[in-house]
C-alpha cells in the first residue's frame, strides 16, 4: 500500500493528463482529497459526471484553497494564464508543479507569476495517447513511463521531494535534467516526430495523383503509423512548437539534411549505403523494446482479421 | 468451408509473406499441396522444422514441377533471378504471381523471362509486420487487408480469376489498378513513410546533444511509433527504393516542400495556421479507423504499466 502524501491536491486542467493524474492519485491513495478545475464549463460538467475527482470546483480560487500541491495541467500556451489565476489564492508554502511538454518557456512564464511564498517544481511526464479530454484519461497512463523533473530557481529540496514521491506513486521512473536539456531531448524524441507525422498526413491529403480513399485503404503499408500521433490535440501541439521553437528548428534542420542525403543515395542507386543505414536503425528499435517503452508484439499487437 | 482451388501451389521465398501465405493456404484448405522453396539452405531447414508447408523442396525445379500456381515471394531486387530459376521448369500454362511491393519494375523484369505458355499475374498484398523470416509468418496476416492486383500483358482472364480467388480465400479484399498507379499510391502510403521513419531514427542516432540512452528512454513521447516500421527488413526496403525510384523521389519532393512550409509557420509564429493543419489531419486518422485499417485502442492497445 502506498502512503498518503497530501491532504489536498488541486488539478487545474482536466484533459488526458490532468484527469489521468486524478484517477491515479485516487487509485493509489496518494492524497486524501483531489479537487479538479477546468476553464471550460463543459469539461467541468463532464468531469463531475465521470466522478474521477472528489469534487470539481467552480473557480481556480476554490480549487486551490488549502491545497498543499497544485498541478497545472493545461497546454503550454495557457500555462502563464493558469498560473496567474491560481497565484493570489495559493496556501502559504504551496507547491506548484506543471506537466507541460516544453520546460524552459514554462519556467520563464510561470516562475515570476507565483507569490514568493510558493514553491515551483516544473516537470514533464513522458506519456500520452492520441486521445484528449477527461474521458480519455486512465489511472495507469504513467506506469512504467518516465517523468522528467526540471528544477528551477523556485524549486526547494522539500518541494522536489514531494513531487518526486507523487510521480513514483503514479508508477513513473524519475530523471532529472535542466529545462533547456529537456527541451532538446524532447524536440528529438517527441516534438519533431509529431511535426513529421502531421506533415506527411498533410502531403498525402494534397497529392492529386492519389485519392483520399486510396490513402486510407492502403494505410496498413506504413502510413497509418504516422496518423496516430498526427491525431493528438491540435492546440497542445501548436503551443509546443511555438514554445520550443529553437530546439524544434534545430532538430528539424538536422532531419532535413539527413533526408537530403538519403534522397541522394536513392537517386544514385547506392544500395549498399541504404542497406547499411536501414540495418542500423533496427538496433534502436530493439533497445526501445528492451527498455520496456514499447511492446514487441508484431504490429504493436494490432488485431489481424476476423477471428480476434 | 472454402473450396480447394489448386492441386499444388509452389511458394518461392519463405520470409514473412511467403510463409504466411503457406500457413493461410493450409488453414483454409485452398490447395491440396503446398510446396515451399527458399534460396537459403538455413531458411529451408528452419521452414522444414516449422512445418507450415507439406514439403520444402531442395531446388526451384523440384518446387514448381506440376504446380498450377507459382508464387514469387522474394525481395523485389531478387524477383528477376527467381523468375529465371523457375522459368524452364514451369508446368504447361502455369500461373505465376508475385507479392512485390513495387509493380512496374517487376512487370518489366519478370514478364520477359517467363516462357510463352505461362501466365503472369502480378500483385501486392498490402500487409506486413516489422518482423521477417519464416518464424514471423502467420495465417491471418492478410485477413481484412487489401490486395492490389496489377494485371499486365501476360495476364489472362482465367489467371486473374485464380489469383483473385486465392487472395479472397486468404481473407483479403481486392482492388485492381495499373502497375504505374500502384507504384505512386504505395510510394505515398508505404515507401516514403518507411523512408521518413528510417531517416528520423538515423537523425536521432547522430545527434550529439542527445544521448542514445535518452532517445530510448523518452521514445514513448512519439519517436517509438517511427521505429517499428524503421525495423523492417533492410534488404527488402533497399530494393523497394531503388525499384520505385521515380515515384519515391516525386512524393519525397512534395513532403520536403510541405515540411519547409510548416517550418516557416513555426519560425513566424503562425499559431492559427499550425492549429488548422493539425486539426485537418485528425480527420484522416478517424477515416483509417472507420475503414478497419487500424485499431482505435489508445496507443494501439499497447499495454500500460505493470498490471497488464
Amino acid at each position: 500500500m502506498t502512503e498518503t502524501l497530501f491532504d489536498k491536491v488541486a488539478i487545474v486542467g482536466l484533459g488526458l493528463i490532468g484527469s489521468s493524474m486524478a484517477r491515479g492519485i485516487k487509485k493509489h491513495g496518494l492524497s486524501t482529497t483531489v479537487i479538479g478545475f477546468d476553464g471550460s464549463p463543459d469539461v467541468r460538467a463532464r468531469s463531475r459526471e465521470l466522478g474521477f475527482c472528489d469534487a470539481i470546483a467552480e473557480s481556480a480560487e476554490e480549487a486551490v484553497a488549502n491545497a498543499r500541491l497544485v498541478v497545472l495541467a493545461v497546454p503550454v500556451g495557457a500555462m502563464e494564464a493558469a498560473a496567474q489565476s491560481v497565484a493570489p489564492h495559493l496556501a502559504e508554502g504551496a507547491i506548484v508543479t506543471d506537466v507541460g511538454s516544453v520546460k524552459a518557456a514554462v519556467v520563464r512564464q510561470v516562475g515570476p507569476v507565483l507569490p514568493d511564498h510558493a514553491v515551483f517544481v516544473p516537470g514533464h511526464p513522458v506519456a500520452g495517447t492520441e486521445y484528449s479530454g477527461p474521458e480519455a484519461g486512465f489511472a495507469e497512463l504513467f506506469e512504467g513511463r518516465w517523468y522528467v523533473l526540471t528544477p528551477c530557481e523556485r524549486s526547494t529540496a522539500a518541494g522536489i521531494e514531494a513531487v518526486e514521491a507523487l510521480w513514483r506513486g503514479l508508477g513513473s521512473t524519475i530523471e532529472q535534467m535542466t529545462p533547456e536539456h529537456h527541451d532538446i531531448v524532447l524536440a528529438m524524441t517527441s516534438h519533431v516526430p509529431h511535426l513529421i507525422a502531421y506533415n506527411i498526413v498533410g502531403t498525402a491529403a494534397e497529392l492529386e495523383t492519389v485519392t483520399q480513399s486510396e490513402v486510407i485503404k492502403f494505410s496498413a503499408g506504413g502510413f497509418r503509423d504516422f496518423t496516430r500521433i498526427a491525431s493528438s490535440d491540435p492546440v497542445m501541439w501548436r503551443d509546443v512548437f511555438l514554445s520550443n521553437k529553437d530546439a524544434v528548428l534545430e532538430v528539424l534542420g538536422r532531419f532535413s539534411e539527413d533526408l537530403a542525403a538519403l534522397q541522394r543515395l536513392i537517386r544514385w542507386d547506392d544500395g549498399q549505403a541504404l542497406q547499411d543505414r536501414f540495418t542500423r536503425s533496427r538496433a534502436i528499435r530493439h533497445s526501445i523494446i528492451d527498455a520496456g517503452q514499447d511492446t514487441a508484439d508484431a504490429d504493436f499487437g494490432r488485431p489481424h482479421g476476423h477471428d480476434d
